[in-house]
């Protein structure tokens, strides 16, 4: 049969179970658990309690095949993880040396004030750790580390009653630190050791990005694709404003596996032909700006309703300076006037919102710039502004380049913050388009 | 003594368990017995498996005053929490009326096929409700009923020794929908049965919003504030790059509730000065805005390494148009110079990442937007372009105004997004504290 690893997942903190965030991590971590094969029995969430932590893990370890706890790991006395895990572990807490240095080596780099604000002309805060800032690079002794190269606190692996029990900061970025580090590969030793005299259950998966169609068409269009397969299955995530669209074939041969999701593939990018952009980890804004370094292509931005968020989403990767040259946040009208060279008559006429202006928002920042493509943006964000004519959702896009420009309108009444996304993304997919 | 009513959440559904859907009804649900007091101090999510259910409301009921399930209320198969709940509280599950009665109304009125979807060619699919969708209309006999108005599937609530469990769909919307027909009322009666015999806790609380010092700094300047006093707790929250600073205090009367709760307000705005800049739901992008439209201050943004991050914070408030009148996003030095009117020299001598720079751009913007106040932001970023003078993490920001010009040095070793994110909101503090 198939491996079985059944895994526990338990976050930790008081604001978890006050309501004041939202666990993503018990998600975050199922999926990558789900994607090896090994099923996420449980998933508890417990507060910042001694009794709570040590009750939560001693039934974890009863009943799964290794644990993963996120939570607890930081500087202040509510942190308490190491200490719950270190006591049914039957060893002490102590400094992870390396920790301490990345810890000590950051205090000594960073300028801003360390120490507690105290009362006016009191001495200048130490940049050095002081013991509360030193609890957070405790582990259990003999434990294995997980190394966080994003925070301070080291993730740590030790087994309670010989069932591995993983422990992870609660902050997510530091947790895909650590999964890219060193736990993702862990994860799969894992699955192989529990895999031993069984067969292993092989898995071949894609993730396909879509924007610019709604969930139900997607899954409409994927409709009846898998059926009569075994093994096969395929599930819609809706990260607004794309969707990805999880593909999965399992079963005992990889070669039949393999070859099963070569075919799924060509048939899905058919089935969503025009709004499957990409697959994998790599979103539009990543791909955009890639697929313009190679070409060698720069970019300039001109924004209205937007505010700079198409400029933020092209600069978020590194290298982006190879690229994009700059941008105009023409928020006023006088200002699309006065940076971009739109003619007042034309806002008189037909508005800030219209294809004619932002045709000449495009041109003037192309002429300015010196970009092979500009794009510009102009568009009724809300949730105030709208009127029978143009509602709010209402944005014009224009794409200027050697080869003219092409104007698109958008038409979705959707938040404030969602108008402004959905409006930058189009940008960029009329970017990725122009490449 | 104070009520302590103990919740505990259940959510059910094999989505959960593979990290397809984040689980916010727990969240949401927790949220709102907290403000009224009730501690919730488990939430745990599992599998669609009846065993698996059983195991957990089982020690659901073991341990806490009430349970609240969300989930496995639908029509299919692998919808059963009905039948668990039914059979560990000893009663059969039976068709509950008025929702069958909405149920057949709903298939009477909609017009897209209902069954499901078939072979091409294959008969129209039926317009009354099927066995299978009957599933979803059923509870436990005997149970109460908590009107469901936006779904089909009705909430209930049946003791199971003893213990009220509260079942609820998995759709947020319907929770929603339940809460405030009947459920954010049925809570309120059971905090206040929970506390027969004894005394109602009365909550008073408040959220403090500090930025520009660490969690850890934080808490050392908090250190010893609540000590003795009984009922009082503090929580810290990072949301970076802010961290909230939760205060709570607990006891039997309102009005010493009340003036314990102002009496640590003093003291902590005390403590935390120079850090704290507003307290409740407004963050600072908002506040700052905010407090621009009130003064009637206009202002524009020079912006390098953020991209357009500080524009898009400045413009996320519905109403910044009548403020924020532009940016120059300066990516390329070339664009320095061109949009601004930075000296080539200066940048020659100095580099773009240098107070002289900073200094220029907020000048130049001021001149050429006419704003009141303008913010230069010109940093390394990262994770390349770091060099020993100037190391990933350094920024420069210049805030220029009627008063004069004044520049800031960040240096924060942070990945890209947190020193753009940082350097952003440095920006708005600077505006902030100039408006």
């Amino acid at each position: 049969m198939f491996s079985a690893m059944r895994a526990e997942i338990l976050t930790i903190g008081d604001e978890l179970c006050r309501g004041e965030i939202i666990d993503t991590n018990s998600s975050h971590l199922a999926a990558r658990l789900w994607d090896l094969s090994i099923t996420t029995r449980w998933m508890t969430s417990c507060n910042d309690d001694e009794a709570d932590i040590a009750t939560a893990l001693a039934q974890a370890v009863a009943r799964a095949d290794f644990v993963v706890c996120s939570g607890g790991l930081g500087p202040t006395e509510d942190d308490l993880t190491v200490d719950v895990v270190a006591r049914l572990a039957g060893v002490d807490p102590v400094i992870d040396e390396p920790a301490r240095a990345r810890l000590e080596a950051f205090f000594a780099r960073r300028s801003a004030p360390v120490g507690p604000p105290g009362p006016a002309g009191a001495a200048p805060a130490p940049r050095t750790a002081t013991g509360i800032q030193l609890r957070q690079v405790r582990v259990p002794a003999g434990a294995r580390i997980h190394l966080n190269t994003v925070g301070l606190a080291p993730g740590f692996e030790i087994p309670i009653q010989g069932v591995p029990v993983i422990c992870l900061p609660g902050f997510p970025r530091e947790i895909q630190s650590i999964l890219e580090n060193s736990l993702d590969r862990r994860f799969a030793e894992l699955r192989e050791a529990g895999a031993a005299g069984g067969t292993v259950e092989r898995i071949a998966r894609r993730i396909y990005r879509v924007f610019g169609c709604g969930e139900s068409q997607i899954s409409q269009a994927c409709r009846g694709m898998i059926d009569g397969v075994a093994g096969a299955s395929i599930h819609y995530q809706v990260k607004f404003p794309e969707t990805l669209v999880k593909l999965v074939v399992r079963g005992p041969d990889s070669a039949a596996v393999a070859a099963q999701l070569a075919r799924f593939d060509a048939e899905i990018r058919d089935r969503l032909r025009g709004f499957l952009y990409g697959d994998g980890d790599e979103s539009l804004p990543e791909r955009t700006v890639r697929r313009l370094i190679e070409a060698g292509k720069t970019v300039a931005t001109a924004e209205s309703c937007t505010g700079g968020m198409l400029g933020e989403l092209l600069t978020r990767r590194p290298g982006s300076s190879r690229v994009f040259l700059g941008g105009a946040i023409t928020y006023a009208d006088a200002e699309k006037t006065r940076q971009l060279g739109v003619q007042p008559q034309t806002l008189a006429d037909h508005g800030a919102v219209s294809e004619p202006t932002v045709r000449e928002m495009a041109i003037g920042a192309r002429e300015r710039f010196g970009a092979d493509l500009t794009v510009a943006i102009s568009g009724v964000a809300g949730p105030d502004g709208g009127t029978p004519e143009k509602p709010v959702g209402t944005v014009w896009l224009a794409l200027a380049s050697a080869a003219g420009v092409t104007a698109k309108l958008l038409s979705w009444p959707g938040s404030r913050d969602q108008v402004r996304t959905l409006a930058s993304w189009w940008a960029l997919k009329l970017l990725d388009e122009a490449v």
